[in-house]
């Protein structure tokens, strides 16, 4: 990973600069926050981001008709489109309207196929950066238990195929699910994704299970938290990721990653 | 269900006969004796199969040619390929050549997608066969645990993605599973795809829980039998499918099903 800056300069001396297009739809103030994020991290790599920033008020075709351009266009590597969309439109139209090839969210369904087939081209970011946070930590997780919390297309679902492929045992929970903490204390891996501040208590925690918190919960007094009881949790788990830091970060290195990958991929 | 004969008739009324293709490559002899046991189902039904054999020495090629073909045929509403392939022949590469809305196995990446994300379109016939008997039976499935043993795509998979967007909390286990009968033990819904005859005995079933044998073994005496010990499971379970029996004949029955609807779709 730490190549990345070496990477896109040898595609500059190909004359190639990677570029991902972000498609904007409205103003959410979180998705504008996401969005300086990714342009941020850009810059530093000398990937560039085209932004196409419609109004709130865009009608479905309007967003389709920028997607085919995008989709055409060669000097575009990589696509995402940032969710939540304005409610005249219908994210699974977006989504399955990006070109497979460049859909570096990995939200097509041809890609999120591929993944449960356990033949992954391109992958959610989230996720990916999780499964590479244990490889990094030479996390086991051949035969180990893996419990995810959420199964949101986003994290939760190809969170447990990437750990399934990775040969571990894993349970996926739920809203529905009425054995939480049960199930919890057996899990040598623990990954949060339920969108709840403090959702997880030291006591729910295997002794010595890795504690992966996606979470981003703002509290009332505006500090951002994970999921997870930080301080309770990490005198329990023999390792965890604090929120903010982990998670988040990492996620914004794989799409960089798979932006580049992209581009080499038609290079 | 018990409707299929009436639809097959309307869609007469109406000049349209349901046509299966069957492409099926080489000599494997349970593959020509699954194609029987569907031609004569289709053929109670009032439904067209049509089979492309080719040569056990037939090249990839050879097999996408006609798969193009059928592709464009408008006469041909539901498309599937016996496996497994001579090995000359890339499996995924004829998943992926299947025209989507014509897979009638579920089996091509953007279905298993459609599946994976909770948005089904086709769905592979041994799980969806599975999630229709445990409707028929009206066995409770929201926030109850089930545990699937095995992770093929045409079963594992799919079908711990049907029982999670039926609101389960499902647990996949596999070869690496360490802990198997302590999982086993806590399902209430236990899918047995394992493919080992004698598999799964009394004692690691939950008492009351409702087994499903997707298990099809010859022993060497000639004997069809599932993964299950169905003599001593049965006394523990609360319902139990056989085999011979239970999921082989839904299997086929839903595959008539999505060939009729396949065929409403472009009617």
């Amino acid at each position: 990973m730490a190549d990345l800056t070496l990477e896109v300069a040898q595609l500059k001396q190909q004359g190639v600069v990677p570029c991902l297009a972000v498609v904007i739809v409205g103003d959410d103030p979180a998705s504008h926050v996401y969005l300086r994020s990714k342009q941020r991290r850009a810059k530093k790599l000398g990937i560039r981001v085209l932004v196409k920033a419609l109004a709130e008020t865009a009608t479905e075709a309007a967003v389709l008709k920028v997607l085919a351009e995008l989709n055409q266009d060669p000097k575009i590597n990589a696509i995402l489109v940032e969710m939540p969309l304005p409610k005249q439109i219908n994210q699974q139209h977006i989504l399955e309207a990006i070109n497979p090839a460049k859909d570096v969210d990995g939200f097509h369904p041809i890609n999120l196929g591929q993944l449960f087939a356990g033949t992954p081209r391109n992958i959610p970011n989230t996720p990916y950066g999780v499964m590479k946070l244990l490889a990094h930590y030479q996390i086991p997780l051949a035969g180990k238990n893996a419990v995810v919390i959420g199964r949101s297309v986003i994290v939760g679902r190809p969170m447990a195929a990437l750990l399934m492929n990775q040969n571990a045992t894993v349970t996926v929970a739920h809203s529905y699910t009425t054995n939480l903490s049960a199930l919890t204390k057996q899990a040598d891996v623990l990954v949060v994704a339920a969108g709840k501040a403090n959702f997880i208590h030291g006591d729910a925690i295997k002794p010595g299970a890795t504690v992966i918190d996606v979470g981003m919960n703002r509290t009332a007094a505006g500090k951002l938290v994970g999921d997870v009881s930080y301080q309770e949790a990490s005198q329990v788990a023999s390792a965890i990721t604090p929120v903010p830091g982990g998670v988040g970060p990492m996620t914004i290195t794989m799409l960089m990653y798979q932006i580049v990958k992209l581009t080499k991929g038609v290079a």
